[in-house]
């Protein structure tokens, strides 16, 4: 069997992946934006700590109503952009592709659940450094793997294949038993140093090296670990520090959403603060620093709301 | 009885009052620091929408060694020079001086008292819009009452003669019948406004106006009477809604926490947030917010104080 992959979002964690499976000889539909007029004619090109490769030609689309139904539909766009979703899914589904979210943060695939019911649905953790540093152009900084679970309707040989692919391409992929506790696993780590670094306006390192901060994040650790328990994820508390000891030995290091601030994007507040802090409140756990530091998000994405309208209007 | 007053820290609080003090008639010595030469020659000018005055001749001093020990010491420091206060308030003492802390924040009190166990010891509030326009020059733009309270030795006689002094000097001055109380409920606009005017770098109308931020106000003020009711200082749940009310209708407004960082001063950190986070915990309540702005300010104050040591060097 050979499976048809469409990626939806091919920006630098979507463009990186598709990219590796197209290299590959995998047949792979790309959905792009406002890069399309340029990847039609030059392809995409990739810089890897592995080895500079290319996809061109590519199949590079402007709108899903023009692409083929496909086995497995990645996901990497912004949670922000999943309101479009339900929409631009419908053209490429038959009745068993595979939807994978290779997002941030928590509930998004109940979400996806709520408006496709009968759909297998995954979701998608990358562990990777990679950035997009022009039109059609990623540069693969350091790892790579793809850790990915079943949300619901798990079609084992699919999913054996896909893992096939994937490692033929050189991206290890990961099977995570469980995917809650993969996503809350991922939180750990998340929700303090994206929230924080944009709210403090800084590093990582910085933050780790002052003493007042570093206990805001260790404390912030241990909140989601409850959080995540009350939610039937367990954590061991060792983890908190691990994430620690990971972080201190880090490269001063932005994280997504301090990127997103940076650049006057829409931060990822909901899927990252909003769904966890509730799911955990409805399971009977109050995440309180995790939820002032939601505030804080919401209160800097108002503002930078009325910065940009402004300059719209300007 | 004719009252000796001592003034220490002559700046837009204690200037003000010093001077209606003087400019009434009493004997009052004045502790200035960098505007000693000034006012040695040209007076204290008070610009005030009660109608303009001057006290010149002035009693001033740069030490307070220098000085008369007096019958009513009033402190009018910023809380960060506490440290220096043992010291420069010995010479000002007698056996039945008053010690009068106009100060923000929770514990100053005690920790004076127990440098001075048996010299009377009151707190002061002061309700007032004044603020330093130049060198001996204060701008007083609004309101004026002084609410003092006793912490330790009360002396009737003396306060009641302070009462008339204050208020022939055209001061209202309220007793407040339980200091405790009086500093919590100050800290219930204290502590949110102050910290989270820097945390967000705006001032209290936006912080009003924005839903997120709003509530994290709210839910600041609601930690504060929990951690007051902790430490016996029963606050109305009332309150909270008059001080969300009395926000709303005041003008823009940068509290001097948010003065001090835009100034690249010392905050008010441990008065306003360390001390009240500490005695609630010894009490039993965790103010969990509000150790997180704290945890916030701190880490800003280490970036601040790493600026101004590089500039210092450069």
């Amino acid at each position: 069997m050979k499976l048809k992959y469409a990626i939806i979002g091919a920006g630098a964690i979507g463009g990186y992946y598709g990219g590796r499976l197209a290299h590959a000889g995998n047949e792979v539909h790309f959905l792009f934006h406002s890069e399309y007029d340029y990847v039609k004619i030059h392809g995409l090109q990739v810089d890897s700590v592995m080895g500079d490769f290319s996809v061109s030609p590519i199949n590079a689309y402007k709108s899903t109503s023009d692409m083929p139904a496909c086995d497995v539909v990645i996901v990497a766009l912004k949670s922000t952009q999943n309101i479009h979703l339900k929409e631009m899914l419908a053209p490429l589904l038959h009745e068993n592709s595979v939807v994978v979210l290779i997002q941030n943060g928590l509930g998004l695939e109940e979400e996806l659940s709520a408006v496709y019911p009968d759909t297998t649905i995954m979701g998608g953790m990358a562990f990777i450094c990679s950035s997009r540093v022009g039109q059609g152009h990623i540069a693969h900084i350091d790892y790579g793997p793809l850790t990915v679970g079943v949300h619901q309707h798990p079609q084992e040989h699919l999913l054996s294949q896909m893992k096939t692919d994937f490692e033929r391409a050189k991206v290890p992929l990961f099977i995570a038993p469980d995917l809650k506790v993969a996503r809350w696993k991922k939180l750990v780590w998340n929700i303090p140093y994206n929230g924080l670094t944009v709210a403090l306006d800084t590093a990582t390192d910085v933050i780790m090296k002052t003493s007042s901060s570093r206990q805001l994040v260790k404390d912030m650790m241990e909140e989601v670990l409850a959080g995540a328990r009350a939610c039937g994820a367990v954590i061991e508390h060792e983890f908190v520090n691990n994430m620690l000891e990971m972080t201190d030995k880090m490269k001063p290091y932005s994280p997504s959403m301090k990127l997103d601030f940076d650049n006057g994007r829409q931060m990822e507040i909901r899927a990252i603060y909003s769904n966890p802090i509730r799911m955990a409140k409805q399971n009977g756990f109050y995440m309180q620093k995790v939820e002032m530091l939601e505030q804080q998000l919401l209160f800097i994405q108002s503002e930078m709301d009325k910065k940009n309208s402004k300059n719209m209007r300007s």
